[in-house]
């Protein structure tokens, strides 16, 4: 398997994933928030790039069943019903709804790849899960999308690519790249102590800044959930064979 | 100062760099063999993308003076006088000579920055000079471009950016972001042995594979020689300041 790491979301929009399985991470929070949302039940979550198509498609939808979640700058949208906290996707709030989902670089880097066979959803809290799907049926090349931070690569995701690289290595013959080779390191060092690995992250630090503790520690447990999600024409959902 | 970094060649053609000053990077081999070129006297190495250009502009030149140089998968292009090996660019050779020089990544990289206020050349070689110049006239956001190989970040590049990084700490208080960050780990805990820190590096094996033993070797000194390359104009000269 050829294991390729692109580091932020625009740099996405110039590759070409045919016949690639695409992963997407965005830990601190999109990815994790949606891995969360579908392993509570949610039955779908919409990625859009902009607060007017989320507004625009709740319109259209059974607003009885549908959600809108997501930030600009970090913080709820006004009138959506969630922020893009993890926290707030529990059972009784997402089971069985359709959520609408616009946060700054994790559904833009969702959206921004075209022409994958897969495009798979990780986080820290699913990495084994995603491992395990990518060695029974992903294309011979991945590439690993770090969805990145105000269009700069981010050190949670690269960690996080690191840490499925070191689980895809156990498991099969991997080949990967420079960056690949730096943030397999990098996690190796680091698997012991996620949070002291990434204290001078800077969107870890802003996030902290804001108060959310409770979310990056939630962010950082790892293989705590066995939901791997999927994106389907256009929309998440939770990969059933696994 | 603020410390950026881009971590490939044709990453730069989206960067605006006004009012900064950029510090471009391909330790294997672009910049090591133009700081070689202007250490050993050579007066000018012109940067040019294609070979068509290199020999539209040698045709237009004094080509008693003039040499051309550069490669294309690493090998010698035909006809030209020089290949990439900064050991062909010896006093005898190059002393009083203007240079065209073009290559696949560091050329590219050199080219594609656009409006910064200084453009500076790096590579092992000459990183200690580099940063007291940074220190002494730069601009207080750096932006330091890693070529990289065929549009991927190299871990070479990379290597000598937190190199750089290390240097400019113990001189001023530096910001860097997450990739800064993470590559002045890596400088940190491999500068006993960076031919072993780079023994997986993608780059560097396939010099190996080819025979480039003594490049990489040289390629591989720090801190040998004072000088900084700038471009000015079009044309890379020495800096005559330090």
């Amino acid at each position: 398997m050829i294991v390729s790491i692109v580091s932020t979301a625009q740099q996405a929009q110039d590759i070409d994933f045919s016949g690639k399985t695409a992963v997407v991470i965005d830990v601190l929070r999109a990815t994790s928030v949606i891995t969360t949302a579908l392993d509570n039940g949610a039955q779908e979550v919409i990625p859009v790039k902009t607060v007017e198509e989320a507004q625009k498609l709740y319109a259209a939808s059974d607003t009885s069943n549908t959600l809108r979640g997501g930030e600009r700058y970090a913080l709820k949208i006004e009138g959506f019903e969630l922020s893009n906290s993890p926290l707030e996707y529990k059972t009784k709030v997402v089971e069985g709804k359709s959520i609408i989902l616009t946060t700054t670089n994790g559904t833009d880097a969702i959206n921004n790849i075209k022409g994958a066979e897969q495009v798979i959803l990780a986080c820290f809290r699913n990495a084994a899960a995603v491992v395990s799907g990518l060695t029974r049926f992903a294309r011979n090349e991945v590439t690993i999308v770090c969805a990145g931070t105000a269009g700069k690569f981010s050190l949670d995701d690269g960690l996080c690519a690191g840490m499925i690289i070191e689980l895809l290595k156990q498991k099969t013959e991997i080949e990967t790249d420079d960056l690949g080779l730096l943030l397999n390191r990098f996690y190796n060092e680091s698997k012991n102590n996620l949070l002291q690995a990434l204290s001078s992250c800077f969107h870890l630090k802003r996030l902290f800044t804001l108060g959310f503790y409770d979310d990056i520690r939630f962010c950082l447990q790892t293989n705590c959930v066995a939901t791997v999600p999927v994106l389907h024409n256009g929309r998440i959902i939770k990969l059933q064979t696994l």
